[in-house]
């Protein structure tokens, strides 16, 4: 595996790969960028990757843009060892390691999510976190130049967003959802689960329970958005809810769940951490 | 000369051409984006593409996000038959003539200028404008994913933003700067010096006297930014002047002229009309 900090170096090498003949005309990239701290949803979106393209590459890079003033960014878990070994283990062909004066300078030309749905949801309660989001993407996208990009169902408005931006501005890359990747009794990975303590993190499975039963009722005829909702923030109590959400795939308030395009939205706070789930229908 | 509208036709279009073989590997584009109301300094562009490269593809698109409320969208000139003759004439190879909906749609992610370089000199009169310049020229960069990108030294602060974001961004283009091309007596040519009544045009030369006496002086070993400036302002009067600015290259202000590295722009109204120009020492 090679490691490249350097977003130039990085640029040349791939577009020496992307050049080189492959299966089908050039070769193809496949690109999962990360934030580190990596879990089995990484490991599962690096998967795919491999699945689907001659060569992969991964990215650790901690976004400060994407967090705001007071959030977690300097207590968000590095793992940068364990991390290496994990895409060492997994086939990743080129890992790309970047420190923050690598992808920023002073004074920047950035990204700015759409007025509306970056500002719902996690952008509501965040303002401004999707521009951080969308600017070091667009970044990354332009230094690996991806056949193919891959990204968690879990956050679904970060996906919904980048793949807005990717339409919006004419680019070349495609954009794949994977599933996201529970634990057994249904917790939905993140990085973040790492602050939970005992109690919190038996607390947390109110999530999934809550989009489990959201299931449940659609499947016994219950397609009515507000009863779906009330019996979920119920199940949901006493835990802070920031949202409950029912929407089409475009992100668009749905009054009537539309089975094939529907995703089901919860983020709440578990103790002093800020979890997000959702199902898709 | 073909003419496209659609950006994902143009798009696949190029792509072929870009991976066919050409003189020094693949074929190189040269693009040059423009506004239409085509005049001498578009074709020096256009001609400069030529020379350095195996297609050229010129955009004609009255962007409207550049425009501010209450500014001259709806009478900025339009010469649509006339431009496409003289793109045709001057061996255009593709020309892409794109309607707004084909640029944009509800809701953009679109992107933002820098805070403080993009919010000076004729940022600081039209707060916004180059929000609407970088987003245009970031979506047709990406449809056209040119070798070459040509601009004109006369809007110096958007070639400084471009070339800006071109780096920030790690797009792959290169900017070509292009000289300003002048009536014979000195006036820069512009699409808006359309608007200009046979008065007004005599009055707009002092703006091309004012950059020939800061060159003059100079040359004699003038050196100090406010002396020249305090000249130039003298000879300016009494037109409305936005600005005179003596900076260096990367648009950070200069108390002593800096030879090779040294942009005096200046900006006025002339009657309705805002006209800018330029000289780089």
């Amino acid at each position: 595996m090679k490691i490249i900090s350097s977003p130039q170096e990085l640029k040349e090498h791939l577009k020496s790969i992307k050049n080189s003949i492959g299966f089908q005309g050039n070769q193809s990239i496949g690109f999962v960028p990360t934030m580190g701290a990596l879990h089995e949803g990484h490991i599962s979106l690096i998967k795919k990757a491999k699945e689907q393209n001659e060569t992969v590459v991964v990215s650790i890079f901690l976004n400060p843009t994407q967090f705001l003033k007071g959030e977690d960014l300097d207590k968000y878990p590095k793992k940068d060892e364990a991390d290496k070994k994990i895409c060492e283990i997994s086939g990743v062909d080129v890992l790309f390691f970047p420190q923050p004066s690598d992808m920023y300078g002073a004074d920047e030309v950035s990204i700015l999510a759409p007025k509306v749905r970056g500002y719902v949801l996690e952008g509501e309660s965040r303002p401004g976190h999707f521009n951080g989001v969308l600017t070091v993407v667009m970044k990354l996208f332009n230094i690996v130049n991806p056949t193919r990009a891959y990204f968690g169902k879990k956050d679904a408005q970060q996906l919904n967003l980048i793949s807005l931006m990717v339409k919006q501005f004419f680019m070349s890359v495609e954009i794949i959802p994977v599933d996201t990747v529970r634990e057994k009794d249904g917790l939905a990975l993140s990085s973040r689960n790492a602050y939970l303590r005992k109690d919190e993190r038996a607390e947390a499975l109110k999530i999934s329970s809550s989009l489990r039963l959201s299931s449940a009722m659609v499947s016994r005829g219950v397609l009515d958005a507000k009863e779906i909702k009330s019996a979920m923030r119920e199940l949901l109590a006493p835990l802070e809810i920031f949202y409950v959400e029912i929407l089409d795939r475009e992100f668009n308030q749905l009054s009537k769940v539309e089975i094939g395009n529907t995703v089901i939205l919860v983020e709440v706070k578990v103790g002093a951490t800020r979890l997000l789930d959702n199902i898709w229908l």
